[in-house]
C-alpha cells in the first residue's frame, strides 16, 4: 500500500519554529511511521530571511511570501508561528483554512480572540485548526479535553498556567529575594521574555483559561473574566504566607455554577501540604473535575522549545493520521453561549495586609468598619515596625462576599491612617 | 451529509459493564455530536442473562452467544469487559480482530499477555485495538504516549498504577493502622476486591508496567520483571518511614539504560515532600521523561467503574472518529525487541529492619557482614524492645549493588540470633 503523503510549510523560524524545524527534519521517519503517514517536505517562511538561524534550509523550500503558505497547492498542513492575535498570524490563518489547509498554531493570543470565527471556518472546509501547543506548552491538555477525557461532563478546569509567573513566585519563596530581584534573574536565565508584562498581569492565563473553559463547557469563548496578575504580591506577602502555612501561586479558574460561568485568574494562599502547592519554578499544571471521571490532572513544563514542540509535533501527527475533529470538541452549530457571572457574591476567606500609622483608633476603627459591612474576623496580627509609628496588620477573614469585601477596601484606603494600597489575596480559592 | 453509523456490543455486564452500558444509552447523542459519527446500535452480552442489572434492554440487543460479537456482520465494535487473560476473553478478542472488528478492552491482563500477537492481527485488518482502560482506568495515559507525547523519546516511565495498594499504604500511614485492618476495611468499602492478590503481590502492577514500556520504548512486550508487592509491608515500617522523613509507596519502573530495559515493582520510601508522596488513596499517577518535553505528569483515579468507563469511552470516540492507529504506537515490523536486565547489578541506598535477640556480640556481627560485603551504613537505630530480651535494628545503607544487599540479607537471615526475615525496602528508587 503506498501511503498518503502531506506537505507541511512553517511560518515564523524564532526559537520555536527553529526547534520545529530541526526536529522534524530529524524526525521525518519516525513520524510517518508512527502515523503511516509520510510527512513529505517542508517549507518555511520567516521575516528575516538572512539572520542566521544555525538551520540547513534548501533554498527551494523557502517560500518567497509567507502567505504562499495559505495559496500554494502543494502545502496540506501550516504550522503558524508568528504570534500576535492580529496582523500577519491573523491573515495566514484565517486566509490558510479558507484555502482549506490544516492549520497548527501556539499562538493563545489569536486563538482565545478568533477561535470561534476560525473553528467556524475550520469545520466547514473540513480541515483541522490544532492548537495544544497555545495552552500551556507541554502538557497535553487539550487533546486529553477533546479525545481522552471526552466522555466527561466537566464542571471546573483549575490550575497553574504560567510559568513565568510562578517561577517568581516559587524564587520570591525560596529564595527570600523581592519581586524585583527575581524577575531581573528570571530575565537573564530566560525564565521571562524581555516584556513579560502579560505573564505578570495575567493575562496570558486569561488567554488560556478562555480557551480551556471554551472546550470544557462545549461553549463559545467567553470574553468576560476576572483578572488580577502579580505584580503586586510583595515579599512581605510571601514570608507572611509562608507563617501561616500556605503557599502564594496565580491560579486560573473556571466553572459552571447554576448553568453561569465563572472565570478568574488571581493569586490564592494556597495550603503547603496540597497537590498545587507542589507545583514550583516553571512547571504548569491542569486540573479537571469531570463526570465520569472524577479528578483529572496533566502536568508539565509549560514553556520554551522543546515542550512547545512536543505539542506541536502532536498536532502535527494527528492531522497525518486523518484524526478529523472540530476544533473545540463540538460542531459550531453546538456550542453554547454561556452566561457569565461576576465574583461580587461568591463568597471568600482572604488575607488583607493593612500598612498604618501606629496610632490610637486605628484599629478599632478598622474593626468597625468589617463590623459594618458584616465580614468576620478570623484571625488578626499586628506586626509594630522598629520605629513603632507604623505597623502592619494582617487579617484573615472567614467567608466573606467578594463585594463586601471591596467596599471594605474601599473604605479603609481613604482613611489618613493608611500608607498604602490595601493587599488582598483569596485564600484556598478553587 | 449523511452520517456513519456504526454499532457496537458490550461483552460482559458486571459492574463496568453496566456503568458503560447506561452510559452509552444517556451519551449516544452528544458522542455521536461530539465524533461525527453515530453510536448506532449498542448489543450486550453477559454470562447470566437474568441477573437483575437494573437496565432497560430491549430483547433484540441481547446477543444469543457471546462470540457472534466476533461474528456477526452489522456489528463494528466489540468492548471486551469479560477479564481473563485466557478463555472467553482470549477466544473474544482474537475472533473479533480476525473478523475486521474493532476491539476496545478493559482487560490488562490479556494484553500484557497475548498483547503483540493481537496487535498484529489489527494492523493486518486495519482495525484498532484500544485499551485505555487496561492501565490506570481513568488516567489518559495509554492515549497521551500515543498521541500528546507522540514526539518524544521516552527513557523512563514509573509511577503509582494500583489504587489498592496504594490506598491501603496510605491508610495504614494515616490512621496507625496494621495492614489487616486496613485491608479488611478496603473490602467493605470496595477499595479492594475480595480476592485482591494480584493487586497486593505486584502482579497488577507489572502487568501495567509491562503495556506502558512497550507503548514508551517502541517495543515488542517484555516479561522478564522484578516484582515485589506490599504483603510484607509492616506497620512498624510504617511508622519507622515517617519518623524518617519518607511515605512508602508502591512504584512500578522501567527505563532504558544502555539499551537495555531495567522493569520493576517494588515498595520505596519516598520523601514526603516529593510529589509522588503526595499521591494519596485510591490515586494514580504516572510520570514519563521523555524529549523533547521534559518531565510530563498524568494523575487521576485509576480503578472503579466511572473512571473504567471515561477510558472505555475515549477509546470507543476514536474508533467512531476513524483515528485508525498502530496499537502499540507503531507498526508491528518496527517494534524492537529490548534486552531485559535485572537490577543485581543496580545500585541502591535501602532501609533494613531486621528483629533480633538482644545478647552481646549481635550488632558486631551484623556490622561486620556489611563491612565484608563492602556494603556502607549511613545510619543505624537500634530500639530495644521492652523485655530488654529482644531489639529491631534499622539500617540505612549508602547505595550499594542490589547484589551484594541480597547477599548480607541472605547470610544475616541463617543466624540464629535474627527472629524474623529482615524487611528490606529501597530507598528514593525512581
Amino acid at each position: 500500500m503506498s501511503k498518503k503523503k502531506l506537505n507541511i510549510a512553517i511560518v515564523g523560524l524564532g526559537n520555536i519554529g527553529s526547534y520545529l524545524y530541526k526536529y522534524l527534519i530529524t524526525n521525518k521517519n519516525i513520524l510517518s511511521k508512527k502515523n503511516n503517514c509520510v510527512l513529505n517536505l517542508i517549507y518555511v517562511s520567516a521575516k528575516n530571511k538572512s539572520k542566521k538561524r544555525n538551520l540547513k534550509i534548501n533554498k527551494k523550500n523557502w517560500l518567497r511570501n509567507y502567505l504562499d503558505a495559505a495559496y500554494l497547492k502543494k502545502i496540506d498542513i501550516v504550522v503558524e508561528l508568528i504570534g500576535g492575535s492580529d496582523g500577519a498570524a491573523k491573515k495566514l490563518v484565517f486566509a490558510s483554512l479558507k484555502n482549506k489547509k490544516h492549520v497548527v498554531t501556539a499562538n493563545k493570543a489569536l486563538i482565545a480572540k478568533y477561535g470561534d470565527k476560525l473553528a467556524k471556518i475550520a469545520e466547514d472546509n473540513k480541515v483541522n485548526l490544532e492548537f495544544e501547543a497555545a495552552v500551556c506548552g507541554g502538557v497535553p491538555i487539550i487533546r486529553s479535553l477533546k479525545e481522552g477525557l471526552i466522555a466527561n461532563k466537566i464542571n471546573k478546569v483549575y490550575g497553574i498556567f504560567n510559568g513565568t509567573s510562578n517561577y517568581i513566585l516559587s524564587k520570591m519563596d525560596q529564595d527570600n529575594k523581592s519581586f524585583e530581584d527575581v524577575l531581573f534573574n528570571a530575565k537573564k536565565l530566560g525564565y521571562a521574555e524581555s516584556n513579560p508584562k502579560s505573564d505578570l498581569n495575567g493575562e496570558d492565563v486569561a488567554a488560556k483559561l478562555k480557551i480551556l473553559s471554551s472546550l470544557c463547557f462545549n461553549s463559545f469563548i467567553n470574553n468576560n473574566i476576572h483578572i488580577e496578575g502579580i505584580k503586586n504580591i510583595n515579599q512581605i506577602d510571601i514570608i507572611n504566607a509562608n507563617k501561616l502555612g500556605y503557599k502564594i501561586k496565580l491560579l486560573g479558574c473556571s466553572e459552571i455554577i447554576d448553568n453561569k460561568v465563572y472565570q478568574r485568574v488571581h493569586p490564592v494562599l494556597i495550603e503547603k501540604s496540597s497537590y498545587i502547592a507542589s507545583i514550583d519554578g516553571v512547571l504548569n499544571a491542569v486540573i479537571v473535575d469531570g463526570k465520569p471521571v472524577g479528578q483529572s490532572v496533566v502536568q508539565g513544563e509549560g514553556a520554551g522549545p522543546e515542550p512547545t514542540t512536543s505539542a506541536l509535533v502532536s498536532d502535527i501527527s494527528s492531522i497525518l493520521r486523518g484524526n478529523i475533529k472540530f476544533p473545540f470538541s463540538i460542531s459550531n452549530k453546538e456550542r453554547k453561549k454561556l452566561i457569565f457571572k461576576d465574583i461580587s457574591n461568591r463568597l471568600f476567606s482572604v488575607y488583607l495586609r493593612l500598612e498604618v500609622l501606629d496610632k490610637p483608633g486605628v484599629l478599632s476603627n478598622i474593626t468597625n468598619i468589617f463590623s459594618i459591612n458584616k465580614v468576620s474576623i478570623k484571625r488578626l496580627i499586628q506586626n509594630p515596625y522598629r520605629s513603632k509609628k507604623f505597623s502592619s496588620i494582617i487579617i484573615i477573614t472567614h467567608k466573606s462576599k467578594n463585594e463586601s469585601l471591596k467596599k471594605i477596601i474601599s473604605k479603609i484606603q481613604k482613611k489618613n491612617y493608611i500608607l498604602k494600597k490595601p493587599r488582598l489575596i483569596r485564600i484556598g480559592a478553587y
